[in-house]
């Protein structure tokens, strides 16, 4: 079924607005999606009914907010099945989501074992392995790319019986390309590794099982999925949820506090220490509603259609080079290019004064524009309200690019 | 200048509401506050007008996301006159403030130094030094209390030259003591101690100036402050923050990232990994704003009144138990209390039968309970929109509470 994106994009107010004298084209939903009525509705509504900490009150206010902050984890349990709504921790975003998985890292990790993760993952799936192979003696590895995808036989070669933890992007962020974690995840299980997935930028597109896909951990941001900024959720399989220590310490995580010790409570609270964003759970209860109700598998045709359609015209434009695979199979709604010798800072401000919002730069993932060769690159990012027409859009305005700068 | 409670109380929707067929008088804004009208308009305008991703985009939206974004901070920085926007930190709130400056203890404690804390700190204030001690070989101390207030002798004893750390709850969210952390910061000063203070209870209610009480980190959160959940502040001076190691690692606090190490960008963002709380700091700019225009002594002068008014009433009920002062120049706006032999949950829900919102449990300071030698507390706290007409209905309320239980 393909997505009615005129009656989606009268939910999001911000899109109909006049940028640089054009109409805004809003290509940046790699960094983060715009937010529809229904999901400003429910944090309104929150906050103008029901507004009360959660889980310490037991008056009424604090009742209503307690069953609304935990009827969100439940929607989040279903969203990625897992299998229990303990599995389903509150976090700030996928960022503080895999800072906790590296922590327990930490707290496992012995000297000379080894961790895995690939050249295409975004800094927050870098650098806190690099900081928990520098604090246990650990080994980073890197595995490499062919033809924009994971070279899986490097990948093969380099999980071995010495890896404790392998963790790669569902989605690359620059590439777009999907990784096959659910395969990834089987090769590191066989070795009695960990398997973590980076869920940023799929969980926002595509429908997702953590229970078929069999990973240990799996992060996703609220903010790249139509929910409120500040608010993401780390699944951990309950097993090792119960191994993995606390990561932030004070009220609502504990059960018995003495002068010198204290005791936790049972998962999931034993990771939310604190008065948890609870307007933010309640928003991203709302985006998995709303997600869900135009379907995960429509939205992730719908981005299909929309790569098909643009693909082709981009790649017809001489001087263009996009990074990442093209095969609409092997890749989400994420496109990197350059535009001949100009600098992709350049070509964004260019795309900007047509109204065309994208992204230039290193995306968070220094080592993979490294790897690639290249200064950095403009990105062209799509969600559920992006239209055909809008495609078209961005292939005129790369064109004017290019003329106005005669390249 | 006294507060115009009834125009204030326009601001607030959630306040004109029914609750068990009386109306609601919320008294749990020592948990977290209602949100004026103005905030939810600034985090909606926010997210209808101008949001992207901040600080890495070049396109339109992201340039006002990101000038909205740090536009918050300059207003926080003004709000509690830090020397430099720096030394403001955008965190989930105080907890996690706190979480922060005791990894910073981590990393510098040596064995046998000392860590003082107080009995009537918070779970947040407490932990995380017990975590701290326990990785370092550090000893943690409490001072003990003296009539509701802080035993300034033991204090004076407890704080030595090994002295590190000293960390201090500004005002007591059980008690209410206002604490003299400007004269305690001098003492640890005098000892090479580092001296935190946990604003949460204090920043809400009265003008805070971290250059006039000279401490070396303070933590606030915004939800308990009229702003949205989810969203705080850590202040630190530039010295310390520039020796304190980052915590989290991800995207925006970075300057280069290579396969096997990173380095860090510069103050305030090299505590910032990943997409923040956007919206919510933009929230809190708004309820910063708001709260200054009202005055931050008015704040102070209405919640005296509002103490002075039902503090003697409260005192006249047989069988009603105070903690803390009752001298209002040495107390906020938080009252813990105890009726007879009750239950103070079995009072919280009497009094939600009323109508009245109140806390009742050990409030995050199980230590302190235990010192008291109670099994919890009911405790009523006030903010901008309570009213001597509400003061009126508790007293009420506690007086059928009574009747009904016939204590």
């Amino acid at each position: 079924m393909s997505l009615d994106t005129q009656k989606i994009r009268k939910d999001f107010q911000i899109l109909n607005q006049i940028v640089n004298d054009e109409p805004l084209v809003y290509l940046d939903n790699a960094a983060t999606t715009q937010k529809p009525k229904q999901v400003l509705d429910a944090v309104c509504n929150y906050y103008e009914h029901d507004n009360a900490n959660v889980h310490r009150g037991v008056h009424t206010l604090a009742e209503r907010a307690t069953a609304d902050y935990e009827a969100s984890r439940d929607k989040l349990r279903a969203f990625i099945n897992a299998k229990s709504r303990k599995e389903i921790l509150f976090t700030r975003g996928t960022t503080t989501g895999l800072n906790w998985v590296a922590k327990f890292a930490e707290q496992i990790l012995q000297p000379d074992e080894e961790i895995v993760i690939s050249i295409m993952a975004h800094h927050s799936n870098i650098i806190p392995w690099q900081q928990a192979a520098e604090k246990t003696g650990a080994v980073l590895k890197f595995v490499y790319l062919k033809n924009g995808e994971l070279d899986m036989a490097d990948l093969r070669a380099k999980i071995t019986d010495k890896t404790k933890f392998v963790s790669i992007t569902h989605v690359s962020n620059v590439l777009g390309t999907i990784n096959p974690v659910k395969e990834i995840g089987q090769i590191a299980h066989a070795h009695g590794a960990i398997m973590v997935v980076d869920g940023a930028q799929s969980a926002p597109h595509m429908m997702i099982d953590v229970q078929e896909l069999d990973c240990d951990f799996f992060a996703l941001s609220g903010h790249k999925m139509a929910a409120p900024t500040g608010i993401g959720v780390l699944y951990g399989k309950e097993e090792l949820l119960n191994r993995m220590n606390p990561i932030e310490f004070g009220g609502e995580m504990i059960d018995f506090v003495y002068e010198q010790s204290a005791t936790w409570k049972e998962l999931p609270w034993k990771f939310e220490a604190g008065t948890p964003n609870i307007a933010g759970a309640i928003g991203l209860g709302a985006a998995v509603d709303y997600l869900t109700e135009i379907g995960l598998d429509n939205i992730r045709q719908h981005e299909m259609a929309l790569i098909d359609y643009v693909m082709p015209k981009l790649c017809e434009i001489d001087g263009l080079t996009i990074y990442g695979p093209k095969n609409n199979t092997k890749r989400g709604g994420v496109i990197s290019f350059n535009l001949a010798n100009l600098h992709p800072h350049d070509v964004a401000t260019a795309l900007d004064m047509e109204g065309v919002a994208v992204r230039a730069g290193h995306h968070c993932a220094q080592p993979l524009i490294n790897y690639l060769d290249v200064p950095a690159t403009a990105r062209a990012s799509f969600y559920i309200y992006n239209t055909f027409e809008e495609c078209d859009k961005i292939i005129e305005a790369i064109k004017a690019t290019k003329a106005f700068f005669g390249v």
